[in-house]
């Protein structure tokens, strides 16, 4: 929030304006300017400002006391979404597939080391943390994620090997940078990750790449299944083979 | 852009910087500096100054001469979706029924006076125009929104229709207030609404409210139609129990 070692033209207003907008969430959908000043790090003064101009600009609104926001915001992270193209000729796809398997499936691509959801179909929620477009975990734990780093270049993969924190979120995630290694080879090799219970107990998923006509990786698509679906080997055999044609369709639309 | 009319303690550094993430979208996803500088009416040197900060925010990202989006801006609009609740619950069932109907189904609440999705399952698209989460009409030539508007208080729906500038967006569409306050009364009694080809010529839409426990409309759900599945008593009669049994499986859930 203090601006320290940013460049010498940094709009300070506006990373803050950002932050005030950040302070809402699932937790604090309504927040009061005391609380929006806690949250940020900023003076009442200021944070006042920075709200009372969200909600001029019509993307936040309040009754005096509460602020909360409004649906404009959606237009700042949409702009994003539709300038990618991607989602929205995967959603049917996806739509599809869902249809047929009975799981969730999602597409996503990779920001830094994270993967960010980009298109999702759910069906019953079966993670305890939920997800939407946008949510990102680390791409090491998850399917897509594996799918994503294996098509990157050995010289920015050894990169992010050489300084990834790898993080046991549950007691099966690789978390040796060398296992890492190889089972990213396996995965280029198959062209298919399926990740068993690494980033949440009780979950597997399946993923596979999403070429552009150049074959070029530019997203992942998966399968997400309760362990209570069958095991590993189970989930490869009834949900590869879908998998697999989905990501052929949207190729095919991708490529049009 | 100027800032007229804005009160004293207006930030418009943070306006500048809303409007240069607005600058991109689906025709324009990748934009260099003096494009940017173009669409916004900022100098370049403002213009600058505020994609540099965007990247260094790691919200943007440049190869030197283009910039473009990067998926954090997705954050900004689901601190919106994720406090809303609503959409996490809403799509598993939305998923169902478009499982069942084969038609694409979407949840939408009132801003000001339009309705703006907040939750989307598509099908194939049926409609010229692309809809994703985000996307807003008038209210008064869609189903969502006429549910939405004949829920609102008698007080706020005059002002409502004395006011707006109902446009004729195909030949169909209602475009007198009196005529419309008829079909909104004829809306409320009936519980449903069903728009034919108002919004766009060869769609039809048919939506129901979602309401709170304590009865109060919080959203409106709907199925949407290419024309060519049947007229508008078809639709009613195929479509209407589904809708009405997924609002009610909503409902069930919100309460929760």
């Amino acid at each position: 929030m203090t601006g320290q070692g940013r460049s010498a033209d940094f709009v300070q207003s506006l990373e803050r304006g950002l932050s005030v907008i950040r302070a809402f969430d699932a937790e604090n959908a309504e927040l009061t300017l005391s609380e929006v000043a806690r949250s940020t790090g900023l003076t009442r003064a200021a944070a006042r400002r920075f709200l009372r101009t969200l909600v001029e600009l019509e993307y936040m609104s309040t009754d005096g006391r509460l602020f909360t926001l409004r649906p404009k915001v959606l237009e700042l992270g949409y702009a994003y979404l539709s300038g990618l193209g991607l989602p929205e000729i995967a959603l049917p796809h996806l739509e599809n597939l869902v249809a047929t398997v009975h799981e969730s499936s999602s597409v996503s691509i990779l920001d830094g080391s994270d993967v960010v959801y980009v298109a999702r179909v759910p069906t019953k929620r079966i993670m305890t943390v939920s997800i939407s477009v946008g949510t990102r975990f680390p791409a090491y734990a998850t399917a897509m994620g594996r799918v994503l780093l294996a098509s990157r270049p050995g010289e920015w993969l050894e990169a992010y090997l050489a300084s990834v924190r790898l993080r046991p979120l549950t007691r099966n995630t690789i978390v040796d940078p060398v296992l890492l290694r190889d089972e990213l080879r396996l995965v280029r090799e198959q062209g298919w990750s399926l990740v068993d219970e690494e980033l949440e107990e009780g979950l597997r998923s399946i993923a596979v790449p999403i070429r552009r006509a150049d074959g070029v990786v530019v997203a992942a698509v998966n399968v997400s299944a309760h362990a209570g679906r069958g095991d590993a080997g189970t989930i490869r055999e009834d949900l590869l083979p879908h998998l697999t044609s989905t990501a052929a369709a949207i190729q095919d639309d991708l490529r049009r």
